[in-house]
């Protein structure tokens, strides 16, 4: 790995490769603590494609980085090594291949000794991103931050698209549902009896009128 | 009518011409509770037009209903029988045959027996319906949810237009300027003898910084 | 069906639900002789996905038809019952099932004795529309207008995707590569044995620079 | 007027108020010999709106000009005072107001000794500006460059809209049939009866297959 | 100066060349109160330039302008005689030779005695506006809205772009730091020491923390 | 450098951070015989920006590559090693310190002995490339293909901007006009003086009208 391990500011923002916040792109992981790794997946879509574009726009945006946060005081890239881990290359036309994949590079990227942040894609793939991580470190927790609750069961026949996930991952023992907790969930759902499943698993919903209500020190305890 | 009154969820979202919310499309209002029907018309407009193409989008943006609001626990389309009735047709180059064809068409709907819910077009289209409305059921009440109060008098020389509709309701004893309510009113105005007219006919108009300072609440009340 | 089999004119373009070419909109298939048919499935791309939504958009554009041809001095609509027959449902996670759900509806509408122009969708649901209509009429001749051969063999391990549907209708004896003629190909390719397929199975091509070269009639020829 | 008759070229392209081809905006015409004047008005549209914002995109664009067609060997503005006449004021709301304030500013233009050059809007402006040169100069000869005829007669009950202008500009004997020829007529007609019209009145059409078959040579001839 | 001072509304908003608020455009500043001049001038940006068309667009944008404000009972253009002053010229290749332009004609527009109201744009030109106005006036006060401090030493060795220009207003003595506070400042910031250069000059930042938890009457305050 | 000098297709196009048609980036051009180098400058243009972001849209787009033209029965990655050799870091607000970094960086691709294809930018970084390669090799011949003839004089008191750049390079010595062919001119000029500069210096000019009467292979000759 190249020995600057913070965003290079050397180039002015747009010239270069782009890079997840300008930082340097590697495949060796030896020494990363953080790796940001893109999957350019969008084959769980119900409605618009088109998040398999994701990761490369998302490298473009974040070229307008700076690296200190005045607020809090932190420079996260002085206290980390960041790097960027480049994508995984899941097939398109079929998402058990591309779940394969990722959860694959994911399990690489854990045994490297680095956290992955993963930029999608669709929801779809955190599933396989659960599958890595429960398979080193056991039944996991989980902070989910979104408007859906994306525990339904299948789609047209298809147990994997971006609404089931969670679903899945209770159901494949990655996740425990009572130390699983959903933030903001908002919007028209199909029944009261989607929340069936929260209720047999113990899931906590913290909806949006209680986040506006209560206030973000509340939703954190 | 279509035995089938709920929004359809046998295809994809994408999928099918598109209709409001996924609801059978019906020229058949018999058993209808409430007929969403367009009205692509724009030609009362003062600056952009396009929003005769309005009904066509909010139909293909609606597919993405879902039909149960977990927040009020209630499902509307379990309650009421709900279908798309078309768009009137009205001729773009003419506001007065335009007008003609909205107060026609609303009039069928209410005479069926279904509450019509309008989709516009410009605000102008307001007027025919206010017509065809209150010469079934007399002057009416009105809760208008807008930036503009929409009571000026004429345009470069026209009654109607987008900016004059709810003056010309009061002036045709369409509304009850004491049943009047204009909520959400803001931005510049041409002079405060804009109001004279609202002073004259005793409507209410709770501007934007009152609905801010006081709260949902009070405004409904 | 209704009993007015040719576009309608009574609404303004940009009005009601729009049909392909403002035709009649149907299920029933008695009596037409073509149905026009959406097929919107945009999981065999290899790129930029989005074609889900082209069949929708085809129908928005078609509102500009105008059914006379004053240079051939023919009237199509006049001489052939022609259809809006919706779209198939493909589920957009899975391209097995997406390519039985398109073969079976394409199976309907031939056995209803209409002849189908299929509205994509992206290239690779051309393969389940040969199946179902080589299950019917045998070993089929084609003639295929486009920029790329699509005759390779697989995709990161997937036999199906845009690329590969005219090879697999070859391997699956749903065209006689003695009667498939592919006119207009250009662009770069990946080798000299791309076209290996071709001389095996006595494929035509016949690339832009011939049709421009030679013109359009002899292309005919 | 301004003394300076030619485009300015003193400031960048994008600086200062846009006027057409970067003119001198003027309303005194003494001295004009060419008059280019906006007309921004869309309502004879019978689909898609927008052609009132024509002549503001049309300055903007305009500013890339320079003044010598090194083809021709021609500086116009060298030989024609030029000038950017500002736009006509038509109400948007009523074709026929926009018709008579078409018409009476064109007349002006005309009187001042200025030729106009009118810049739309939609193609409906054209039968008040040939009201306005044939009530000054008699009958008119026309040459249209244009994919449709709008030779038709009425649209929805209306008869002016941008479908239908040459055919009121023959009826109210503004134009002589057997002087007017439409070049590059192309795409689809409603019928052959389309063109009795101009079998009565003896215009030419040479379609956009006679202008690429001969050439633009035996065109103008 | 055109006897008109207020926005003219004899035209429809679309129509004519678009100025500033529709107001007269003039390059004669005898008795004009608030001169708006654009300064389309973007070579000082360091990341997405296009602001240079900025000036054009909000001419067209602000043809949206009404003139009461009814929340606070004030009709600025009966109260102050406004003008659209026309645009400075900046060269675009040369930031020197721009602020020069700039600081030229914001000189004339001060000498004038109107008070100039500047539209860029990008940030870089504030420098050569305060050098004008500095030198008739000796050293200002400030107020700055804004997500960025914008008083960085340099860029890629030029002491002129879009981050530096507050530095050089104090080094210049254009400014008086301890009458200089900067409003809304977020975002990530390069590290601590970006505040030295605050604390050596005493300018005053309140953060859009602070404004927010504080409300607009304080931070007015 | 890597070992893998052709463009890589282990991954799905869309993935993976976007380099020119998929080829390794490297900084180190040992062997490499075709480096392909981005200049994101934009800062010599007279109208619209934005010019500095090509590099990364050309990336992106040219991930649509294959490697064989079957017409010329050529694989180009076969026969030359071809690398991206990443971006010239030109600073954005000075047009000289950008010219300089282009030259430097041009010149190391050559001393390395790989040859630049260089990817803008707007039109005027081709003056420092020119600098570069007549330095190295002396007085250079040139084929330009363009609209325009890019030898004017200067533009608001700059010398360099994207319409001087090849009067700058005559006037440097680093082109000899009886070597320097420009193909394609057409637009509209400023006069006929325009071109008394190519009289001079021996400059050829085939224009527009020239290529399409007598064709691409006489051109060529």
């Amino acid at each position: 790995m190249n020995n600057q391990p913070r965003p290079s500011f050397k180039s002015p923002r747009f010239a270069q490769p782009a890079t997840f916040m300008r930082l340097p792109h590697t495949d060796d992981l030896a020494g990363v603590d953080v790796a940001i790794v893109g999957v350019p997946y969008d084959g769980g879509t119900s409605y618009r494609p088109g998040a398999r574009l994701g990761p490369r726009e998302v490298r473009h945006q974040s070229s307008l980085i700076r690296t200190y946060n005045s607020f809090q005081k932190v420079a996260p890239f002085d206290r980390l090594n960041v790097a960027d881990a480049g994508d995984v290359d899941p097939p398109p036309v079929s998402i058990e291949k591309a779940y394969d994949a990722i959860d694959a590079r994911i399990g690489q990227i854990a045994d490297a000794g680095a956290r992955p942040i993963v930029v999608g894609g669709d929801h779809s793939i955190t599933l396989p991103v659960l599958r890595a991580l429960a398979r080193r470190h056991g039944r996991l927790g989980l902070v989910q931050f979104d408007a859906h609750i994306d525990t339904w069961d299948e789609y047209f026949g298809g147990k994997y698209f971006h609404g089931t996930m969670f679903r899945r991952a209770i159901e494949e023992d990655l996740v425990d549902g009572r130390r699983f907790v959903q933030v903001g969930i908002r919007g028209p759902m199909y029944g009261e009896d989607d929340f069936d499943f929260h209720r047999e698993h113990g899931i906590t919903v913290i909806d949006i009128d209680q986040v506006k209500d209560r206030g973000v020190a509340w939703t954190i305890d």
